[in-house]
């Protein structure tokens, strides 16, 4: 595997890179759409490359464990000949699930995370070590190390010592990493986690702690998660003056049109994020134009195409006045296409971010383009 | 339009036809898949091309009169430019839906039917001429008579009164659709339907009533209601010998493969069902070796495609395991893999149908074909 910078902008910390995987080479920055169980919400795998044009996508830890299992999971040979997805695949930790799960029993130790399945109530437990062992059968071309994703709002002091605990967690990951091998025949990579919610001298420490590590790339975990996106900015900004220039940098579950933007801004070279499934479900369509709320009545007889700058497809010719239909109507079509049309959306985002850092014009094209994506039609 | 017998069965009353339309020519025997709200539930509007292959589809007047409403569909210049199917399309009457709503003030009178909506509980009035206008409106190349679909079991005296009112109605419908014109310059048709219950010498009668008024096509209502499946066939084929030889011949509603296969034979044309979709989203798949249930653990191992007569395509790529998973997941992708699959299937098994009715073979094949389609696998 192998990360290579081939611009970077005059104005900010933008880069234009690629990133390459047994599986194919990613153009940064990217969005990557969640496959929480090995399916992208929605939407056919052929449809992720065609007209999605999605170069790499992320899966759940936590749930693909859950369902289908580990032992599906590697009788397929993995999720890519599981799910039938040949392009790279990046896989959390959990990490960020057991989180949500908190108020169900979940307890944090030094060892790991017990925790009770949402689906039948039933015990696990996950440790650095064993999450590693599992995201091995996943057989994720990039894994992730396991972290604890503190609460927002979250005192120093819980702040610190989870922060801490996070790393010597990382440095067990590390050492498991290490000392276990591939099962598929291709590579994989351990991306450490910055955690130190929304203090500036934790996040400096951690970010310094990660880099110290060499790690083929790096994450920055424990924002988005409810703070005022100013403070996001800000960490994003302090984290990125530290880690190494030369990795790839990814930013986890962030996060909408304007946030990533900023974030390509602060040098960041990966994103994903459920809002562009999440919200196409509930009607939100986010297009080269604005956001539309299809729901809307006024949208009742418009038979307009959903966004004019993708209307060359064939998912893109649906009108505006069938999909406000469908999704009222709670028909599954409405969903497919709505999610269709954000990933969409989400992967011009980040190309048209690509070729603008590459022209040199990144970021008056940002600071144009934001008041203009963010805009209610 | 045209109706044309090309090849009719020695052995049965099957036939292979073909109907032109204004929207393009179906080869019949055919299977409609059903678009109830202008969608057929999880599958896009290119999906129904290929790889399902339907030559026309269905839309349910009640459900398209509430939702998006006649406005809507009137303005984007009827159903076919609102929802971009080209091909031909279908409508019934409503009839089926009220019938349906039996227990919620649905109340039959001579002039027409008072129902609730299911939506929001508002009162709205059906008639055979309204439902004339609502089709006209809708722009289906093939418009249903208005008719009272009996339940099952029906004495014989609700049975009688009851087909003598749809009779009634049929006249209404017939000087209405007379009275008007298409909207939207193609060529509409207008199918009575034949009712009468489970009793041989109403649908001796009611076959007679219809076949005298020379319409373009005919329908056999009010079957596949939950009467044992021998009182089905004995009245389709009471019915066919009455209904004339060179029109296109509806059994509305109908069924499973056996049912699909054993129509034909008595000499049905047309087919409708909700079970390929509705059973898919249940994990109920239909294939050529027989019929699956995705849930059972005996599948959750097993990589191989769903069909091996259906793998040459993208859809058909995908494994019993993977389906399994998504299905037991609740994830909207396993509807849709098993609603594409179920689809290609029907229109395969009519196709089929189609080929050994020409070639000659066709009660031969039809009788081998039966046990294995409906096996269990
Ligand atoms: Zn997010
Ligand atoms: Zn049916």
């Amino acid at each position: 595997m192998k990360f290579e910078i081939q611009s970077t902008d005059a104005h900010s910390k933008a880069r234009a890179g690629s990133l390459s995987t047994d599986h194919g080479t990613i153009q940064t920055p990217i969005f990557m759409p969640v496959g929480t169980a090995g399916t992208v919400k929605g939407v056919h795998i052929s449809e992720l490359t065609d007209p999605i044009k999605a170069q790499i996508i992320l899966g759940n830890t936590y749930h693909l464990y859950l369902r289908p299992g580990l032992d599906v999971i590697e009788a397929a040979g993995g999720l890519h000949k599981f799910n039938s997805w040949n392009g790279p695949i990046l896989t959390d930790s959990g990490g960020y699930q057991v989180y949500s799960l908190a108020g169900t029993g979940r307890k944090i130790v030094e060892e790991g995370v017990k925790f009770k399945s949402h689906i039948d109530g039933s015990t696990h437990f996950f440790s650095p070590e064993s999450v590693m062992d599992i995201q091995r059968t996943i057989g994720a071309d990039i894994m992730m190390a396991f972290d604890e994703c503190t609460p927002y709002p979250c005192t120093y002091e819980y702040a610190r010592k989870s922060m801490e605990m996070t790393h010597r967690w990382l440095d067990r990951c590390i050492n498991r990493f290490e000392a276990t091998e591939p099962k598929y025949g291709h590579n994989q990579a351990l991306f450490p986690i910055v955690q130190g919610s929304v203090y500036k001298d934790l996040r400096k420490i951690s970010a310094e702690y990660i880099a110290e590590k060499g790690a083929f790339g790096n994450a920055i975990g424990g924002l988005s998660v409810g703070e005022p996106v100013e403070d996001m900015y800000e960490m994003a900004d302090e984290v990125t003056d530290i880690l190494p220039k030369d990795k790839p940098r990814y930013l986890m579950g962030v996060g909408t049109p304007a946030n990533i933007l900023e974030g390509i801004a602060l040098g960041i070279d990966m994103f994903d994020c459920v809002m562009p499934t999440r919200n196409a479900r509930n009607g939100m369509i986010f297009t080269t134009q604005g956001i539309i709320n299809i729901k809307n009545e006024k949208w009742k007889s418009d038979f307009s195409v959903i966004d004019p700058a993708f209307a060359d497809t064939v998912h893109g010719q649906y009108s505006k006045a069938y999909v406000r239909h469908l999704i009222r109507c709670e028909e599954m079509l409405g969903a497919m296409i709505a999610s269709v049309c954000n990933l969409r959306f989400y992967l011009w985002l980040v190309g048209e971010a690509r070729k603008e850092i590459v022209q040199g014009s990144f970021t008056s094209w940002k600071n144009r383009m934001i008041p203009q994506l963010m805009q209610r039609l």
